[in-house]
């Protein structure tokens, strides 16, 4: 199930180095099997064929897991009921993370065995580079700026003046980058523009009279970025964005605002100038977070809700204006309720 | 009303070539203009001149229709009635069809006669070119990538590893383009990315553990992508977009997501990971799908909904969540009424 | 707190100055200083040092004033109470503008004292170049494209065939302009996509039916375009943005829309073909606003709002379908309290 040709370092694993890499204890479930058997693939539940490895950690494709043809799937033991008496298989607690684990092991990276800076990229002689880099076509990378060891940029990426971008970073291709400071082992997917100046004037009768925004952004450690997704520059201060944050595509993200370590910003969400978030946060799709809001640790937000006040820590909400969960299913549930009666 | 400056080519047409073009029966109402009648250009109904050829297909522009000076109008017999007196007109059950087909046979293609790859192009020696193409400047084709005959890709376009891309096919600037194979007559509009690993990671109280996404996007004949959509590949398995899509502007589609045949997804719509969607479905602007749902045939979504529930085959929904259209409604009168009781 | 490695031209400024810049009258409150008492920085209130000026305008930050640090806080007559007795201020109706204009006057504009023309950008012999230009790397202009004088085009970005900029615009990277003619003083933000056709076609059983796009898009004077923002080129006649208008991050502008002079869309909202709205309009985060539609002057739209009725002048909105602000808030209130009663 794998296409080779876009995957050409993917390579075989065999039953005892997922053994190891699983870290299999005498408490989980599994079948032995001969520790040299090997499989080459992995794939879907429904398209596994026995040299594949699949993955079954959700209870909506059980009919799919029934007639699975897999020849081994990483599990639950409350979900290894549903497969086929024959079929091998680890029940783990955490099934997903382990498959994580057997698809990084097959998947060697496809990283140059040699770096290369492409001879039509444009480094400014004050630019700071780092050892081990990959830069590829038509990448600018303005004065002053400053490259980590062994990151990448890809081609038509504009790295801007001053701009620091910390080791093992993966930029790829017509990335903005201007005003802003990145920790280590970053990903900014294609077309992610971070740093420009945030949406801020101030208006009267005559029109709208332009603040200049004259703070950066912040990036910590281990953060992901999404395509085409905005993070504007602080006006006064800075917008940041704390470790082990993931932010997916086409989000926007406005001046000052506080993403704390680990939160995860699904599509398409729009926070609003100087919100705070704290950690653990998850903003599911579309949603949209007014402005000077602080949103606590541990919240999760519905998908297309609007947020126009604070939330506290471990608080789960949904719904436009945003209530708890509990009372937003209560809200639905009476508004079909309320057209039932009055046929 | 055309501006010849944008559109050189753009070319006059005489009322015997639009009765050719408009396949005009004897069934269809007009008036017998000189066949040698000639238009140079087209306008909207309001602000049509003499020379010109209108389209009136919309109630909603009745009023403007009344004094309408066009040259000739493309509408149905229904509305016809509208016109001024005099005023030549051609009737037919689909004016807007009719109307697309004259414009397309004025607005003369401005393509080169010639092809050619723009010295500052970077065409990595094992790609496989068709033939005629036209290759921008800046454009960066990579290894064992393939482009089909009579393409053209705009300047700055980053086209990946091993990805395919069929006959003419028209690629704008600024698009990211990896891990996919994209059928015939394609058109993807400026600053789309596609390909991009998706939003997949494992979650504990540690942070995020990436999953690898390693499948692809497969592109069908004939569809066209909007400006600065993003398309991730599949984590497992592939991303499927269906021949005739048409995506808007701003869209975002997860990874293994599938489009089914023909349908019509609106700007700013979102659809998480593993969705499928039926054909002919349309999606209306900033639409927002759940993850892991079936999503039926002919199914029609209004504007701004959620969908957190499959949805069965010739469905209208709206609403978030959403229900049926006829509820949707209804709801909206119910909250309406609610508030009036209260005074 | 300013990064002066980002901002190295920021400089400081004195009392006398401020006091010129803000024209300040006998009416305005504010402690006398010596004149030439000098300022180094800005800052938020709760970060400011006895260096700093800062601003403080919006009670939601009381608290953090009641401890301000600032050497100089601009507020108004009614929030300068919350600062500490001794805190030097200056009280103004204002002062947001204030801080802006003190902002603008510290924050010297880094521009090169020389005009330049990168080598590897690519200008067609047929474009017309003002005077006193700025062409970055890899810029491409093409054929019979006018750019005004001093006019800044940062690397990457596309200008395609015909397309006017004005004077003193500011385009940044990998931004693509095509059929549009743009006014002075205009400000693109990175990754902007203007002028490409819009999402129009027919469709039948068969599947959609192109209808060609023939319109471009105008922009007039002092107008600002966020990052990532898609603004479509009529399909029929022209896309029209007047004068003072700002349009925010990851905005949707479909064909042939209209947004009347100063009015503000604010990030990822999105504008369905023919729509025109009036001026002053605001349109706040995410909003959605149907096809066909006349919105009034002076309208408010709230965040998340769905609008598919047109809207008087001066009417505020709110909720999808969106409703007047006042029966939004009530019927928010109500669905509180229909689930109240049935507990």
């Amino acid at each position: 199930m794998i296409n080779n040709k876009f995957y050409p370092n993917f390579k075989p694993i065999s039953f005892s180095q997922i053994i190891e890499i699983a870290q299999i204890s005498s408490n989980d479930i599994y079948e032995e099997l001969d520790p040299g058997t090997v499989f080459t693939g992995i794939s879907k539940i429904d398209q596994a064929m026995a040299t594949d490895i699949a993955v079954f950690h959700n209870n909506k494709y059980a009919q799919e897991a029934k007639v699975s043809k897999a020849g081994l799937t990483i599990t639950t033991e409350e979900l290894s009921k549903h497969l086929p008496a024959s079929a091998p298989f680890i029940a783990v607690s955490n099934p997903y993370r382990i498959f994580a684990k057997i698809i990084a092991f097959m998947n060697t990276e496809n990283r140059n065995d040699h770096t290369s800076i492409h001879p039509t990229s444009i480094i400014d002689p004050t630019a700071k580079m780092g050892n081990n880099c990959i830069i590829g076509p038509h990448v600018v990378i303005d004065a002053f700026a400053e490259i980590g060891d062994n990151s990448k940029i890809a081609s038509g990426t504009y790295i801007g003046p001053s701009v620091i971008v910390g080791n093992n970073a993966t930029i790829h291709s017509s990335v903005t980058l201007s005003h802003c400071e990145i920790g280590d082992n970053v990903i900014i997917k294609p077309g992610a523009k971070i740093g420009q100046s945030g949406f801020g004037f101030n208006m009267d009768d005559q029109g709208p009279f332009d603040v200049p925004h004259v703070g950066i952004v912040q990036i910590g450690h281990n953060v992901q970025i999404g395509a085409n997704t905005c993070i504007d520059r602080g006006s006064i201060g800075n917008t940041v964005i704390q470790n082990g944050v993931r932010i997916d595509n086409l989000v926007q993200i406005a001046h000052n605002v506080v993403i704390g370590e680990n939160s995860i910003i699904v599509a398409q969400v729009g926070i609003a100038g100087s919100t705070h978030l704290g950690k653990f946060v998850v903003a599911a799709g579309q949603v949209g977070i007014s402005g000077h809001l602080k949103i606590g640790n541990f919240v999760k937000i519905a998908a297309q809700s609007g947020i126009i006040k604070d939330i506290d820590d471990n608080m789960t909400v949904g719904g436009s204006p945003a209530v708890s969960v509990h009372d937003w299913h209560r809200q639905t549930i009476a508004l079909k309720n309320l057209i039932k009666k009055k046929i």
